[in-house]
């Protein structure tokens, strides 16, 4: 078992970037410096994305500067462009998190960019970062595209070996649409193991279909450590309407810690921090946990009158819940 | 990898028994039809309870005669006393399913029993059923109590062994909370494959923290081949409102599949059911797949307006969805 798991939450980011309503500037800050003392090992703040793009996250400096910088707290940005890189090192970022796509047609419908491209606007962003910031590749649709079906694994490995060779170590292997089940998951990351046993390999799963939790288990028999996940499983699909989006980070971590994995997370603080989250977005989110509590919740043994409305029927021999 | 795993659908009885409304028996009669033409190996068809207690099941006898029995497929019923055996076998149930609790509180709470005396009741009614059915026990809180915490292991292997010691050779490990993690499920499940290894062994799950497919992949490494599940997710845990409960029959078949495994079930089937029941029960179910579509869903590239809209910004290089 590993000793340590390094979990980075990604909802400020992902997740209210595709936000209908501009989430107030201090609300933010005030919702990073939450999530900064539950001893997540890294936060994704924010996007230095044109303004006019992505209103949304318009306040990328505001909140960057802004924000208490806990110790140990890694704070990462994404990074679209040159641009967005040179604002981002002004606020002296600890990550730049750079995306490319796995997929052809996703990386020209995403990004209107081939993934050769990306490579080459990959290459002067190294350039520019130089020592200022570590840099980590996210490499979407790793697992299927939404519009050219299966990836080859061989084309996956292509791309890692594009992005290593820019001396890039960091890789987050990102089920875009949530289509990556258990058994590809731990193939494929067999595969870039045994290929590049230093390579730190953050695995990024989306739970639209249900498979989160059992990609996570997947991933981490196959010895990642890194995941991402979403607070309240904030986030989605645009594919996938009403489906989940992102793995719900508290879900995650109440998994792990439920198996003894040192995540280094306070469940409690993190519950709280999705508390904050519903009400900043006035809406409840997919989590579960929040929802049911821990399973180390107990409750009082029912009785008369409690025993009848908690099923709505007399329980005695005839309503047996299993 | 296993050739064959066997699905049991539970929606009809586990899910019913808790609805508010009554669901007019046509309409069940219609559902469980519809099921039995999926490639379901069993269906839990409904309860034989007391109608005072459990008026939505009211109608078990006048269900059970009037649906089509489907060659190869098993008609269950779940049975708690023996005044409810004699109606199930007046009705040629293929299957008697019993439920017993692994914590004495739980037992006392839900069934106004010890576990003892479950097992004593189970000897009645197994000499009542002889060969006339089969007879399979589920048992609750197998991996967790809401009242008592945990339960040790080896308490629940003692009631296994009861259980196997009046000849029956088939149970149900039920983790009626939704508390299990993928860990604990394997060790469990490790340890009752090891001392009765031609036991039937039944993994049943629940969602209700989010862990409900990666234990189903816990349950299968540990070389389980049946599973419980429950068309669209519907049931649920009286201890956990607004959490999901039982996990989800199609989402569990979706991902059984994608990685190679017959689970007999025709998919595209089982999703028209989920929409079937919706329909009944005029809401939407927690299931994904019916929400996001199979994992090999494609869709078309977007286009110019249509790119717009997907994501409500210019997708291009500013909002990369990884």
């Amino acid at each position: 078992m590993p000793t340590k798991l390094f979990i980075q939450d990604v909802a400020v980011r992902d997740g209210f970037q595709i936000e209908s309503q501009f989430i107030p500037t201090e609300q933010k800050i005030h919702l990073i410096n939450s999530l900064s003392h539950t001893g997540l090992a890294k936060i994704e703040v924010t996007s230095f994305s044109s303004p006019k793009a992505i209103p949304a996250l318009a306040d990328a400096e505001q909140v960057m500067r802004a924000i208490e910088r806990v110790e140990g707290v890694e704070y990462a940005v994404l990074v679209p462009n040159l641009k967005g890189c040179e604002r981002a090192l002004a606020c002296e970022v600890d990550e730049i998190n750079l995306v490319m796509s796995a997929s052809q047609s996703h990386s020209l419908a995403n990004l209107r960019m081939t993934p050769d491209q990306s490579i080459k606007q990959f290459s002067e962003i190294a350039k520019l970062v130089g020592n200022s910031a570590s840099i980590n590749v996210s490499l979407s649709t790793a697992f299927g595209c939404p519009f050219d079906g299966d990836i080859p694994q061989e084309q996956v490995l292509t791309y890692i070996q594009k992005v290593t060779d820019l001396g890039i170590a960091k890789i987050s292997l990102c089920d875009t649409t949530g289509v990556a089940n258990p058994m590809q998951v731990e193939r494929l990351i067999h595969a870039v193991v045994k290929r590049w046993p230093d390579l730190v390999i953050t695995a990024h799963f989306h739970n639209t279909r249900g498979m989160g939790l059992a990609n996570v288990m997947a991933a981490l028999n196959a010895g990642v450590t890194h995941f991402d996940a979403s607070l309240g499983g904030l986030g989605g699909c645009p594919f996938a309407p009403g489906a989940s989006g992102n793995v719900c980070t508290e879900d995650m971590v109440h998994m792990l810690q439920a198996m003894g994995y040192d995540t280094g997370v306070n469940l409690t603080g993190l519950l709280s921090c999705a508390h904050e989250l519903e009400s900043i977005l006035g809406r409840t989110l997919p989590g579960q946990v929040i929802k049911a509590g821990p399973s180390t919740r107990r409750y009082p043994m029912p009785t008369g009158d409690v025993q009848q409305r908690l099923s709505g029927v007399n329980l005695c021999e005839v309503n047996p819940t299993r």
